[in-house]
């Protein structure tokens, strides 16, 4: 996606349309019939879904406990749709805010092992709103490498100095944090679990570097909730929850739903509810959408062998995998990213794996090297598995032979 | 809201957290027992809301249709969750895209009548993706001093210099237009109907502007939709539909749902789908949440004359405060803007109306001059409404006397 957005800045600067018109890089995906955005799904979205009529296995969903339709999260959505309507058509600021809300809040911050939690309308909005709230121009923020979209958006919103460091690497964390002024506010911002790795944040390492040069930490757990310490995420995991000053989530992943959430101390959310834009001037989080997240929670917290359950499923991708001889990189997440010698191959084996009847995700530079992002849920079964694991290992571009493993797997 | 920001930009630089203790502002609010704010409502959201047990006339949503308990919106959310699941847990541009996104893409073009429409997950995130990805930091952004805060956060987001006009003032944007640089980029940037005022935009004067000095423009219709030219919106009103380049819209007001549309033409819509951050970098609109909006749509396309009641109840409302002597700001929408001498009456009287069963919003500067900001529906009954006149009479700060009147109504 970014290498259109490379090829698409040109134009005439004085009329802002003109930079449409030269923008071509996705019509000639289209054109060569290898376009593989947007492409629009039927149905419940499970370890199956249907497409064209077909039945694909789903492995580029982040459906990872399988929740979206649970019949307990499914009633539950329906009791709040009858009892609260489809929306409260406010900020949650002013009109929009419901007992229900503030529920969701109390069990997502106990669950989290902080004090205080507060619900958005969106994890992308969650980071916004926060990272927009807590620091100024006169902060620093600085970010690992492949921290998702969102947290960079915050920033850039926030308008504070962004620094960066290489992805998971806490010496570069030091170097970085070395040449910050002293009388600087600083943060630092990681993910707990890379989106597009799949790898887990070296957080212990992190919190070292953080507590010795005075920096406040922010650690965004979208693919960490639900997945690492039987559900409560990677701060949990490491037993780290106190030293991580602030952590946000979203609905869209484990929880089966829509929305965000940061979670930290009274005081810090207090302020975060009275000044994050994007929380004070957006319409909350409908009736369904929380009830959705919350049932997920309460399923989540009461049977954490769905947690245990996603990782043996990739556990068991991995192994399958390598035995085929198929190229993955390191993770001990339920996403497992498939190398690619170049964009080209990205997208014919993309097509081809569609094909056969398996959907994963395909991931192109500069956004990451190129590759397909692969990922599993709970309700696989492990008949699915081998299916994919076949499909896969029947692609020359992703297995581990000469030519295909020459080049760089790290992100740029 | 924002005095409480100006009240907290203090405290210890290095630490990030010491700017939250130094905020107090909401506390004391609270000590005095005058906190308006994160106020929770139970049930339904309709003419009425239920709070501690009491009925409240709901005067403070933007439900202006009442849609969102109507038995078709919550049939069709309930079908989709049925059909869809609870979420697609993934970015439309990838896995979280449906024929149902596409259909309400397909019809809400069609109803706003532009050739092409891209639906994201909530009016706040559609104003910073089109925003953030149509300017450069290159370009102008010349926006109403009264435009929505989302508007400005995505003009902050894309780096492009952002200039003001006094609101609704066509010579002030053309003095504003012409102190641009010949060879940059410029957008004009307004709402149809300003959320606070609730006065329509002089969009013809804006129209012939932008013509004259070779700027786009962009409207929001968050609060025209569903109201004006039997629920078309502010462009369809002024029959200058092909004027404006770009229509963005809320699903969470007339439409009864969360969510957000840009309308535009065909090139500028597939620009947008490929580069907008906030689409792409975020979970897609539920698939409640989207059926719930195309469900309203379609009433409102078929029962234009929702929107023609709730502009008559608003008039009503207008005509009715007008004869008890209570002030109000000229409009000619649902919003109808009641000001008061200071903030400190504000709350009070927000709170008197409040213990007098009305629920209204206050608005404290400096966000806007103080008031109370209330907003009807079509599903008001004219008993409801007289209610609430005859509790606006009551109170003396919302009077036309002397030492009420003296306080500018305009927005600062």
């Amino acid at each position: 996606m970014s290498a259109i957005q490379a090829l698409s800045q040109r134009g005439n600067p004085t009329d802002l349309y003109s930079r449409f018109s030269s923008f071509t890089a996705a019509r000639d995906l289209m054109a060569a019939d290898l376009y593989p955005f947007f492409l629009p799904l039927e149905g419940g979205e499970g370890p199956t879904v249907r497409r064209d009529g077909r039945t694909l296995i789903m492995c580029g969903s982040n459906n990872y406990l399988g929740l979206t339709g649970h019949p307990e999260v499914l009633a539950a959505a329906r009791s709040a749709l009858d009892r609260y309507g489809s929306s409260r058509t406010g900020s949650r600021f002013l009109n929009g805010n419901t007992d229900l809300h503030q529920e969701l809040e109390a069990e997502l911050a106990d669950y989290l092992g902080k004090p205080a939690a507060l619900v958005m309308s969106t994890g992308y909005q969650t980071n916004l709103g926060v990272l927009g709230t807590v620091l100024t121009p006169r902060d620093y923020v600085v970010l690992d490498r492949s921290a998702h979209a969102s947290l960079l958006d915050g920033c850039r919103l926030s308008g504070a100095k962004v620094r960066w460091f290489p992805h998971n690497d806490p010496e570069g964390l030091r170097r970085t944090l070395e040449r910050i002024p002293d009388e600087a506010g600083r943060l630092v911002v990681v993910d707990g679990v890379y989106s597009m790795e799949g790898d887990v944040c070296d957080l212990p390492a992190v919190v070292k570097m953080c507590s010795a040069y005075g920096a406040r930490l922010l650690l965004d757990d979208a693919h960490g909730l639900g997945v690492l310490a039987e559900g409560r995420g990677t701060a949990a995991h490491f037993g780290l929850t106190d030293e991580v000053d602030l952590i946000t989530v979203t609905f869209s992943k484990s929880l089966a739903s829509l929305g965000g959430a940061v979670a930290g101390s009274e005081e810090a959310i207090h302020y975060l509810r009275h000044h994050a834009r994007s929380l004070m001037f957006s319409a909350s989080t409908t009736p369904t959408n929380a009830a959705a997240a919350l049932a997920a929670l309460r399923l989540l917290r009461a049977r954490p062998e769905l947690a245990t359950a996603v990782q043996a499923n990739a556990a068991y991708v991995r192994r399958g995998l390598a035995e085929a001889g198929v190229r993955s990189t390191p993770s001990s997440t339920p996403i497992v990213s498939l190398p690619t010698p170049g964009a080209l191959e990205t997208l014919t084996t993309w097509q081809r794996l569609l094909h056969d009847g398996v959907y994963v995700n395909p991931v192109l530079p500069p956004a990451a090297e190129p590759r397909l992002r692969t990922s599993y849920m709970a309700s696989h079964t492990l008949d699915q598995l081998d299916r994919v694991v076949e499909a896969c290992a029947a692609q020359d571009a992703l297995l581990e032979r000469p030519g295909n493993e020459g080049r760089s797997v790290s992100v740029a």
